[in-house]
């Protein structure tokens, strides 16, 4: 099994996943009595990379969603030392200075399979480098008018093979997307 | 009937409705022999509305795809005598310099039932305002990491209400989404 990168994201309507100063907040607007796969996701992922923000905004959350599963957190500046981690997280937790390709090359050489990434820079520079290979991307039916958006400036447009799509009780619209090997 | 306005339209995954110079080449990748609804939508309208670019957009397909169907143009700046229509323009023409709002209130005088609103700064103008009853978004399987986004900036957050979804074999995912009454 070859190493890949997966995303699984929401956003509203008009793409951002946080309003400008982080704020979550009309995720709210979203019953927590649906199903919309994480776990199942989750399920077939060997380790997470995420930005420091990102995983100082998990460990806010106080549960640990993701079980024992190892976690690499991008950062150039942090040392490890410089961010405790709290008795809640299961999980090894490793702070790494490299590039997305450092990351990626070192992984496939461990013989990793898939690389759950997570947050809007992470995924973004992920994306940039050519090397996100599916995102499950939900659709929240909110316009917010303004905030943190999920995607940004690419070299070259990105083309995606539609896997599925289904949507929900709620409103949200979830599809995952492959990666078109010729784009 | 009352009157309401509706728009139909398609962007990239990461919400552009054209490249920042106005190109729309990238819907080449998309095969025109998928029936995405357009003349089905176009059944139930009674008249479109759309900005003075668009207009001059369409005229330059050469094909008119809206048969005798009314076009109301906004435009504060431009009147009838400055831009010709041509003879394969088959709907009478209007160029009307006031608001959404007074378009809106002029047409529910008038008993209009269904306006299509296109083009982006329409589309967000009628969003800002509050006047957009329902919206057909297509999400065309690119990311073309920068463009002419669909949506704008708002007052406050817009809830929808789903209608329906769904996928074509091109990878295309078409959603309806009609706004919440209690946004």
């Amino acid at each position: 099994m070859s190493t890949e990168a997966h995303a699984f994201i929401a956003t509203s309507l008009d793409g951002f996943i946080a309003r400008e100063d982080g704020a979550i907040d009309w995720l709210d607007g979203v019953p927590d009595t649906e199903d919309h796969g994480f776990d199942e996701f989750l399920d077939g992922v060997d380790a997470l990379v995420m930005g420091r923000k990102t995983f100082e905004q998990v460990l806010g959350f106080g549960e640990w969603a993701y079980g024992e599963r190892r976690v690499v957190v991008l950062s150039r500046s942090r040392t490890q030392a410089s961010i405790p981690v709290p008795e809640h997280v299961s999980s090894p937790v490793e702070f790494f200075g490299g590039t997305p390709e450092d990351l990626f090359r070192r992984e496939e050489s461990a013989g990793t399979g898939r690389l759950y990434v997570d947050g809007g820079q992470v995924i973004q520079s992920f994306l940039a480098a050519g090397l996100l290979h599916q995102i499950n991307l939900t659709r929240i039916p909110v316009l917010l008018g303004g905030g943190i958006p999920l995607f940004g400036p690419l070299d070259s447009d990105v083309w995606w093979e539609h896997q599925s799509t289904r949507s929900f009780p709620s409103g949200l619209v979830q599809t995952v997307y492959r990666r078109k090997e010729t784009s």
